[in-house]
Parts: C-alpha cells; structure tokens; sequence
C-alpha cells in the first residue's frame, strides 16, 4: 500500500502487553499479530514467560516470540513512538474519549506511514491503570455487549489487529506529519505539571486527575516535534514565573517563551 | 435494534462448530459470543468434552455452554436455517466467490431478524471440507496476511461476531423475506442431482463438482419457500422427463410443472 507517496507496511505498529500473566495469551496474540500482518510484539514487566506454552498457542508465529522485547516499564516500551495508544473496557476519568478501532484504523496506519505508533493492551484480569493510561496519547475501546464486556487478552489484539490490517487495504491514505516521540512529549508533561503545581492549577492531593485531562486533548491533537517544542516552553515559562520571575518581570524582558 | 419495523437481538443467530477437538477453544468461543450478544451454540460430532478446560476460557460465559446443543451431522445442525453460511480460509472450487464478514454482516442482520441464521466454522486443524461447504448456501472468508491466513477458531468465530454486532448496531436495517429453511433447500438440491445426473448433465464420477456450483450461486441468491418450490419442481420435470416421460409428450400434457 501507498501513503503519502510512498510505499509502507505495518512494519512501524508495536503490540505492547503490560503485564502479561498468562503465556499462553502471548502465543496467541503472536499468532494474531502475524494473522494480521504485524510482528513487532513488547512486553513490560511480565510474569515468568512459559515458552513451551507461548509457542503451543502461536503455531506458526513463533518468530514472532523470538524476536520479542521485554522492557522493564511501559515508558521505556513506548519511548521512541509518535503515538501510544492505550486500550481499556472499563468507563472512568476521561475514559469516555476513547474511540473505537474502526474510527481511529485509518488515522493510525497513515500516522504509522511516517512514525512509529504503539498498541497498548493490559493484564488479564484488570486491564490498564490509570497510570498505564498516563503516557497514552489517544484511548481506544472495542464496542461489546453490555453485560459481558471484557475480552480475553489474545482476542482484544486481534481486534485491533484485524481493523488496522483492514485500513491499510485501502490504496491511499493522506499522510501525516511526523509526530513527536512518546519520550518528548512525557518530558513535556513532566514540566507542564511541575508549572501547573506551582501556580496551584493543579491539587496537590490528585495533580493527575487534570493532567490526565490535559492529556488526553492533546492526544487527540497529535503533537509534532514543534507543538511540544511550543508547549514546553509554556511550561518553562509558567513555572520561571512561578519561581519569582514575576518580580523581575519589568527589568527582564528575555523571557523563556521569546526562545521560540 | 429495529428490523423491518420489529425490534429484534442476535437470538436469531447460532454459531456451528464442526467437529472441534479442544475444549479450550470451545470455552473461547462461548466467551468471545457473549462479547459480542450471541448466545446460541451448537457442536457438531465434537471430540469428548473437557468440561474443566471450557469452563476455564468461558470465564463468565459457561452458561452458553451450559445451553449448547450437540448434533451428530451438520445438516442436522443447520436444518432449521434459512441461512447457512459456511467459513473457509482456503482457496479451492468456488471458494473464491466467498466473501469477507464485513461485507456480509449488514445482510446476516436483515436475514436474522425473519430467520434463523447458522455460522459454520471448520475443526482447528484443516477447515471445514467440501462435503461440510455442501449444505451452505454462503461463504465467508475472514481477511488476513497472506502470509500466515489461518486464524485460531475462536479467533475467527470472534471476527464474526464483531462484525455482525457491529451491523446490528446500525438503527435500522431493510428487512428480508422470509426464507426457505436448510432442510427444504437440501431436499431440492438432491432432487436436482439426481435429476441431472439422470440427463447427464452431471459427471457420474464427480456429481458434486458442478452441484457445488450450482449451490454457491443458488446460496447467494438466498432462496424463498416459493422459489425452492419452482426449483423441484423443474428438477421433478426433469427427472420425469428423463424417466421416459417424453415417450407419452404428445398425450400427456400433464406434466409435473404445471402444478406450479
């Protein structure tokens, strides 16, 4: 297939499991990743891996398990991607803003012409925190049944596997820009909440809860390079003038937003 | 949902398996049904039950297994469908006129909300065979990577469900006729080859070659009651005519065609 001009494969989606418990789960959602055209598979701090099982459930996917990374933290899994996408069954804080697979398909296989996205799926009996959900940039959630709506682990994947592989069918899809990585854009959240901290934007009992906010519309926005070059000067600025800045304000012109 | 001006569910819809060997995978599909608002499961001539191993992937869905029915053929399975729709990932004679779930789903909608409609999945390891393709009047083939393209059963069985949930979640679908149920269809279809084998029409030694065709496009037309009635009726013709029937032509203006 053809994005932007140029030819693209799903070569740029990471599967990422967060805490696997069952090895038998990441077999199969090997073995769905390749169904699907996919084969770069993360896990982040799993249970002990049970290979013999894994590979009884991929069958013909095993290079699939061969080739897996295991990251100690989901930051560290995702730290190179334009754009994480986290996935959750369960309604809550600003849960409500998740999409579903069909709707957001195309727009992950054009961002993943040119940058490198992420799948981020949860342990078996819980799914995501909202810790997991933190580094995030857009949620998605698979429509089911109201009164049995969580999925087996393999079968989530598959999902999101099969509507992606589905998108990509299509002949052409508008490119995108090229995104910012997971890691510049959580450096950026870091300093935007130690600012808003300082000027009391944000309660000290629960800063998270408006940052996950926070979060989550600019998710939607999907950041560039330049965006958060912006952004954190904002941050830097907010929190210079938090720091008493503001007293110096006449006499000191060159401020940290005039950088760009 | 609305239906041809009547509320309907997917009570209509029951998933066939077709000699499946693991239990597991049984369970995993009782579950992946209940995601997606189906309850109704048969077994055709399955390998003995590990009730345990179900009741493990079932999680919260052990009541459709509770419910489940066990037929010793698939015609007996499917008999009381208006339509039968059979899933193959293999290419072969007149598989190719099968079709994706997401093409099919809006129809198996409208279908289901006048007939009973059966979904035929094959045994894990080789598929459903010509012999069980026989008796269903559509094919399905699930899109996958060319690479690897056969999808665990419960994988492929959730696919399709997800797909018909997801059509049935539109407002309101055109309804459909009220069509002729499987077991009608078959008497017809036997009536026809022995009728065309009678004209030789069909190869003594491969009968099943051409009725297989005859079945993929007669399938997609999705037959009535009153059309399966004109359609033995024109096999009946034929067969009395090839049984010395057009000795007594001339003198016998009576034929069985004109009770039609």
């Amino acid at each position: 297939m053809r994005v932007g001009g140029a030819v693209m494969s799903l070569s740029n989606l990471r599967i990422v499991l967060v805490r696997p418990q069952y090895s038998g789960n990441i077999g199969a959602v090997a073995r769905a990743m390749r169904n699907m055209g996919l084969s770069e598979l993360t896990l982040v701090d799993p249970a002990p891996l049970q290979r013999k099982q894994a590979d009884m459930m991929a069958v013909h996917a095993r290079d699939v398990l061969d080739a897996m990374s295991i990251q100690p933290s989901l930051r560290a899994a995702v730290g190179d991607c334009g754009l994480v996408i986290g996935t959750t069954c369960r309604p809550g804080l600003y849960r409500d803003s998740a999409v579903s697979p069909r709707d957001l398909a195309s727009h992950i296989v054009a961002v993943a012409g040119e940058n490198r996205v992420a799948l981020v799926f949860g342990p078996e009996e819980s799914g995501l925190t909202n810790e997991d959900l933190r580094p995030c940039h857009r949620l998605m959630t698979i429509p089911t049944d109201a009164s049995y709506s969580s999925l087996n682990l393999a079968q989530a994947v598959l999902i999101c596997c099969y509507e992606v592989f589905l998108a990509a069918q299509k002949e052409t899809i508008p490119g995108t820009n090229s995104l910012a990585i997971a890691e510049q854009q959580e450096l950026m959240y870091e300093k935007f909440k130690h600012a808003l901290l300082r000027i009391g934007f944000l309660h000290k009992d629960n800063p998270e809860h408006i940052m996950f906010a926070l979060r989550r519309i600019l998710g939607r926005a999907g950041l560039e390079e330049r965006d958060v070059r912006i952004l954190l000067g904002m941050a830097r600025q907010i929190d210079w003038y938090a720091n008493g800045g503001w007293r110096q304000e006449l006499g000191a012109p060159q401020t940290e937003k005039d950088k760009f």
